[in-house]
């Protein structure tokens, strides 16, 4: 028996769970787990996680099924298993990859990391401890351009599902950006946003005297620091940390936010709904 | 149009949650929200917020036609919305009820409460500033059987919904407990059970020396905090915590984790699963 | 055996405890805990709890002969130990006011409430429950000015050492502010700041899409929502919240953060620092 | 100008503070941080954060006044500044030794890990990546006291300040146990102790319907999880998680603790106080 998730989305209506389950049954896929939300701007949404025979002309007649009873602005989408691959871009700060290699090395992760890139060669050693291919995109004595076009052809060539901003300390721009869908790129921004917007966080959170300070993921859009929030989380600190000190200890809850955000895409439980995030 | 609440909860099978959505599709019963849950020894447990037109007749008829889909040991039923009764037990300390009392005046509680007795009279006076009986059921001078024996009959006279150990600091016996099914009687225990069972747990907590301490809110049974656990919650203490302090410290979590046990129960989320429950 | 709190504050230098600590000894006051920061623009602070016998004479010559040994700009102060009054302004939320009213009643508050006065008439009920004046000083039908002059009044009747905003949703005018020593006015805001300055906070937390939300106490300044801040905590939110329902579940850390807060400031355990704190 | 770490302890009496730091005044030892606690069974502990010039003459002749001072009992160290040596034994479980490789690779952790010792062989790999030794000390076709013997050896060998047991799912034998002086052994255990003691604790947390889980870092003693706990913490569960989720769960947690316990240790910040401890 194998596992699928059937990942629904559309207008809200009513008697959009019995249809959906009703087809579910009728081709005999078992509901193992099933979340639903529906929006105050009246969008619905759903996870449903089947057990079940999927093979290929069955799972196709299925989604057709699936979708013949929704409203037309229906998308629907069957995850067929495949394992996930990942690029990891990075500056200099070991903490977030080093989190991500360990995870990968020691199976805790649910995907392949098929590239760091990183525009300083610092991590390069690490990636190489793991086998995982490292390359140098230096942004020195290149235009922002020049550099954006490398990295681009790298990514481009990886074929990856998600690329991770892993610490990578670059503002990329609207054409970078615009070069993917929204949803494949994932932050992890060191403030909880939207407080401490842009550079030096842990610097501005020191200046402004906060009790707490905190990390955001979130996928990347056009505004900087302003995509959809997938995880946030704290810590506490107090008036004994030095701007320092609270980027010391952020590490751990950078690397825990950007985690937990990570597996979140990986199971298949984050939609993105306008500017926010629908996680299940 | 009103909303209802309907909990299921049978053997686990295939097609449940497609019969059950089926059938409030047909009654046009439209799913607000629907949340399920399958354990490991495959029991099924839904809850399903329904909003529609539910006269007497139709509700019956709904609820009919939903149990004649479902495996022969299926408990079904539909919130009618009626409003809870609860009465409150204590001894000395003011944090719980005082809580429990300023939420329900300020409307912040789904209930009323129709009593509070004690076994001393030191609460009499906070529960008439907010007009609610106050009933002392001393312990002294008599056995413990006549104790418990005035106190249900209070408690049989006032018919409540549900009965909350408000720091009451007495333990019931075997029969007291068997007066009342299982679900009825909610306690909090001043510890992260089952870590310090039975009496003085914060001292228990600073002859061990932990760093972290706890409440534990959870249905009675027969078991001294045996019963199944709704809610925990902690806090962080260090070295120079006494059982005093760590007491006066405990009792914020105390408060919230009894609050937050008694809100999910008052909004029907609370399934008891053998000596778990299952909190949606 | 008295307790007395010893507060030092001056410019860093070599032998500061040194100095405080050897004359405490040749007073016989016997030291129970000490704290001290000394912040990274070169300012010492220090709080010393002590015990014995503080004749007015004795405590008199003892600050004297501290301050001898300290800095210039040295201020020294040892807490008399007399009761604190607060002064409490609402305006329609019973929750913030309700912790504060039931803490008091229950001792677990070490000050007395003198006075609330709201500008709507609300929470005159559950002020004269615990038997404490109410003063309602409406906003309609007057000027600002006006309506501030008329609560500073009161304000000033009551010789308050604290004045606690307990979701008091007038801001108040710069004037107004000017009237009190910094430190007096303390506030509590419902979010994490800096993050959602200003009104609405919730609604602006909903539209943001953050995964939590929070509250912060903090001392008020001529500067909306920039005071230095004393205490602040977060609660996990999830696209399931709207701004209501994050405005009820923030309720309990608006409560909590204020009455965490309160509770330092009348431990004598703030020191404000610009505009940060010191919180031993 | 040097940094050094005085460590003070013993019965506790007036004056401690002002006799230490009036020494640290006399040899112009800048006090940087002090923290100092008094035990309710009057015991003193004091860490005091010096900045001076530390020749060895000086040095010796500063602890000898400041050991003159105190009562006979009393325990004076000079931290001098070595870098800590760590072993860590190991199983099968990778998270816990792959969050220390990484933070030493990184620079994160104030120690060098010289060996890492395993009953199995399963992360020698992860160990090599690192550039650490590995030794395999199975326990398989011999006795107990045989394996522990050969363990022994390797730990004598490399001259360990600290042997750190990173999920080693062995106990210890009490002649194992006291072979070290107490605080040289630290455990991770995957329990909020004193709960589910022994074997299979996730396992137990299920059975037993528990809200959260958590992870206690100690110090070895003769009693299995009974040692002086250093650092507790713990995340929350529900019905969801099965024994197998809550141990994936848990491992961030049991690095997180372990680390910040480790950390808190190689800072000097630990004291040991009966079967508890001090943690400045």
């Amino acid at each position: 028996m194998e596992q699928r998730i059937l990942l629904t989305e559309c207008s809200d209506a009513t008697g959009l769970i019995a249809k959906v389950t009703g087809v579910c049954f009728k081709y005999s896929y078992n509901i193992v787990h099933q979340d639903q939300f529906a929006s105050e701007d009246k969008r619905f949404f759903m996870r449903t996680v089947l057990e079940g025979d999927f093979n290929a002309a069955g799972a196709g007649n299925f989604l057709q099924e699936v979708k013949s009873l929704l409203p037309p602005d229906a998308v629907v989408r069957l995850n067929d298993g495949h394992r996930r691959r990942l690029a990891v871009l990075v500056t200099k700060e070991a903490h977030v990859l080093g989190d991500i290699l360990i995870k990968a090395y020691s199976g805790a992760l649910n995907a392949d990391i098929v590239m760091v890139a990183g525009n300083y060669d610092t991590l390069s050693d690490l990636s190489r401890r793991f086998d995982v291919p490292f390359h140098l995109v230096s942004h020195e004595g290149i235009s922002r351009e020049e550099q954006e076009e490398r990295m681009l052809r790298l990514l481009d060539d990886v074929n990856a599902d998600y690329i991770v901003l892993a610490k990578y300390m670059r503002i990329l721009s609207p054409q970078m950006v615009a070069h993917f869908p929204l949803g494949k790129l994932i932050n992890i921004h060191h403030s909880f946003l939207p407080a401490f917007i842009g550079a030096r966080p842990y610097q501005q959170a020191y200046d402004r005297g906060v009790k707490i300070i905190g990390a955001t993921a979130h996928f990347v859009t056009d505004n900087l620091d302003e995509g959809p929030i997938i995880e946030q989380d704290v810590i506490k600190v107090n008036h004994r940390y030095t701007a320092e000190t609270m980027a010391k200890a952020g590490r751990d809850v950078e690397r825990l936010v950007l985690m937990r955000a990570l597996t979140k895409v990986l199971d298949d439980k984050v939609f993105i709904h306008g500017n926010k995030t629908v996680v299940f």
